[in-house]
C-alpha cells in the first residue's frame, strides 16, 4: 500500500523523480553543470520569464529560499510593506526584520485573501515604501491570494514586488505578471524531492544586489555570478536532488504543463471537499478564496478526537495529513499536491471516513 | 564502468546509500521523527560526545553548517582569532566578517600545518581573543593540522574552539577534544550524499546562544530547540538525504568505524602516491602533513599539459579528480575518500598513466 503524503510537503513523488536519484555526479562533471544549467534554463522558461528574470537555485529547503532572496533582492536601505495571511507572511517579516529592513505590515487574518485596494491605499498613503511581499498560496489555510491583481497594483505604484510563491509554482497559473523576485522550491507543485529552493529575479535588479546580502552561503548574487562565470555552484551541490528536480521538470512537461497539473489538482481538491462534506467535515474557507492545494478542515468538535490519534490512526491506513496551523479555528489540513490523483484523494476521504467512525465508536465504548 | 569521483565531494557512495533514498517520508511521521533523531545520537555519540555536546543538522552544504554554527556559537561581542592554512579558513574569514565578529588572523600559507605554539602565542599576546577557529583538514592543499594540540593549547587558555572538520569526520580521530563547535558535513568521510551539515555544539554554551544568529534558516539555536521541542525540523527536511545519512552510518559502523576507515583511506592514499610517484608526479606536500583525505599533485611542466583536457581525457576513463586550489603551485588534486578503495585508487593511477601518455603522444604527433 503506497503512502499518500497528504501534506504541504514533503509529498509523495513518483518512482521515476526518485530513480533519478540512484547516481553519482561529480559537481564540476560537464554532465552535471549542463544538467544545472538546464534545470535553470526551464524553471526560469516555465511561465516565459527567460528573458527578464535568471533563475537561482540555492540549497535547503523553501525558507532558506526566502531568507536568501529576501535579503539579496530587498535592499538594505528599502522599506518593505508586507501584506500578510498567514505565517508564511509573518515569516518573511521575521527574516526582514532579523536582517535589519525597515518593515511595514498589512495583516488580514488567516482566513482571508489579500486585498489588492488596501496595498494599492497602503501604498498611497506612505511613498517612502520601495518593496512589497506577498505569499501566493498560503498554506496556512489554503488561501489563494489574487497575485496578478497585486502585481499590477505594485507595478503601477511604481514598487518592486517580491514573491513567496513556494507551493504554487508548477501547477498554478504565475505567466505575464510583474515582479522582481519570485520564490519557490523543489517539492511542492514540481512534486520532485526536497533539498532545494530557487529564486526567479530580475536581471537588472540583480545586477544591483551585490552588496546586500549579510550571509555568504544564501547571497543570491553571489550565487548567480557563480553559475554565470562556470556553470558551477559555488558550495557542494545536492547533486541527486538537483538529478530528480530536472526529471520532475520532464514530468511536468509530460503531463501537460501546468495547465495540466492545475486541472488535476482542483479535481483533487474536489474530490476530498465533496467526500469530507459527506461525512460531515466542513472547510475552514469560503471556497472563493480556496487555492487547489491544501483544504483546512475544521475539528470535529466531538470528544472521540484528538489530532494526534486521529492522524496516527489514519497513519495506519497509509494516508498522511497535517495539523491545522491557523490559531483562528481548530483544524487539520489535507493536501492535493505531489503525486497523487483523484483516486488517491478517494481512497483518503474513505480512510478519513473509517478512521472517524472507528474512533468514535472506540470513545462511545469507553465512555 | 563505474564512475569513480575522487574530489573533495561529491564522492563515490555505495548502492545501499542510494537506495535508500528510494522513498517518500512525511516530515512529521512518527518513522521519520525516529529516524532524525537516531541521525542526531549517533552524529553526537561517534566520537563519544553525547554526554557534553548536541548534534544539530541543517540542510544546505558544508559552508551552510560553518556558517550557521559560526553566527550562532560565536557571540556577537567575540574576538574571533582564526588559525588559517588554505581556503576554508579564509572562507572562516569571510563569513564571520560578514556578521561583524571582530576577526583575526594567523596565516601560514597553505602548504604548511598550522603551529600550536603559534596559536598559544597569539592567544598570549592578546587576551581579547575569546574564540579560536580552524579548519582540521584542509583541502585547499590536503594538509592534517594537529588538532589535538590546538585543543589542548585553546583549552588550557580558556578560550572556545570552533573545528571545520568537514572533511575528517567519519574517517579521522576526533575523540577525546576540548571544543566548544566542531561542524561537518553528510557527503565526506561518512560517505553519504551532499545536502545536509551538521554542527556538534558544547550543550552548556549553545544554551546561551539564542540571540547569537542574524539569519532565521541558519540559526542552530532555534534549529536545536525545534527539535527538542517536538523532533521536528523547523524547516522542510531533505527526507531522502537524511534517509541516506542513517544508512550511512550503518556502513561505517559495519566497516569497523572510524579506525577502519581511517585505514582504508591511508592505504587508498599510499597506493595514489606511490603509483602517482612512479608515474612521476609529485605530491606538493610534505608527508608528515598530508592527511588521507586530498592529495595535491604538482602539475606538469611540460606542454601538453593543459588542466581542462587532462581532466577531461582522464574523465573519458571514469576517473573525476579536482583542479588545484592553492596559488601556490600549479596543481591537480586527487580524493582519497568515498566509497572507494586500494583497487579502485589503482585504477585511477593507470588511467592517469594511460591519460598522460596518451596527451603527450598527441602532443608531440601536432607539434
Amino acid at each position: 500500500m503506497r503512502t499518500l503524503l497528504l501534506t504541504p510537503g514533503p509529498l509523495t513523488t513518483t518512482d521515476e523523480v526518485r530513480a533519478a536519484m540512484n547516481r553519482d555526479w561529480g559537481s564540476r562533471d560537464e554532465e552535471f553543470v549542463t544538467m544545472s544549467e538546464r534545470v535553470r534554463a526551464r524553471l526560469a522558461s516555465l511561465y516565459g520569464y527567460e528573458r527578464s528574470h535568471v533563475a537561482v537555485p540555492v540549497q535547503g529547503s523553501g525558507t532558506f529560499g526566502v531568507e536568501a532572496a529576501l535579503q539579496t533582492t530587498v535592499p538594505r536601505d528599502a522599506h518593505l510593506l508586507v501584506a500578510i495571511n498567514g505565517a508564511y507572511g509573518r515569516r518573511i517579516v521575521t527574516i526582514a526584520e532579523r536582517y535589519g529592513r525597515r518593515v511595514s505590515k498589512i495583516d488580514v487574518g488567516d482566513e482571508a485573501a489579500l486585498d489588492p485596494a488596501a496595498i494599492a491605499h497602503a501604498l498611497a498613503n506612505d511613498p517612502s515604501i520601495t518593496d512589497v511581499a506577498v505569499v501566493y498560496v498560503e498554506t496556512t489555510c489554503g488561501v489563494l491570494n489574487p497575485l496578478a491583481e497585486i502585481a499590477s497594483v505594485v507595478h503601477r505604484a511604481g514598487k518592486r514586488l517580491f514573491v513567496d510563491a513556494m507551493s504554487g509554482f508548477g501547477s498554478l497559473p504565475l505567466a505575464g505578471l510583474q515582479f522582481t523576485t519570485l520564490v519557490a522550491s523543489s517539492n511542492k507543485g514540481l512534486e520532485s524531492a526536497p533539498g532545494l529552493a530557487f529564486a526567479l529575479i530580475d536581471r537588472a535588479h540583480l545586477e544591483r544586489c551585490e552588496r546586500n546580502a549579510t550571509s555568504l552561503a544564501l547571497d543570491l548574487f553571489a550565487q548567480w555570478r557563480g553559475f554565470e562565470r562556470d556553470g558551477q555552484w559555488r558550495f557542494t551541490p545536492p547533486v541527486q536532488i538537483v538529478a530528480a528536480l530536472d526529471k520532475a521538470l520532464d514530468l511536468l512537461e509530460r503531463e501537460g504543463g501546468q495547465a495540466a497539473r492545475q486541472k488535476r489538482y482542483e479535481t483533487n481538491c474536489a474530490t476530498l471537499i465533496a467526500g469530507l462534506q459527506q461525512l460531515g467535515y466542513a472547510s475552514l474557507l469560503d471556497p472563493a478564496i480556496q487555492a487547489p492545494i491544501i483544504v483546512t478542515v475544521r475539528a470535529p468538535t466531538e470528544a472521540w478526537y484528538e489530532f494526534n490519534l486521529f492522524y496516527d490512526t489514519l497513519g495506519i491506513e497509509g494516508v498522511r495529513i497535517y495539523p491545522g496551523k491557523t490559531t483562528a479555528a481548530a483544524s487539520f489540513r489535507v493536501g492535493c499536491i505531489g503525486a497523487v490523483d483523484a483516486r488517491d484523494m478517494q481512497r483518503a476521504v474513505d480512510a478519513i471516513g473509517r478512521t472517524t467512525n472507528r474512533l468514535r465508536q472506540s470513545h462511545a465504548a469507553t465512555a
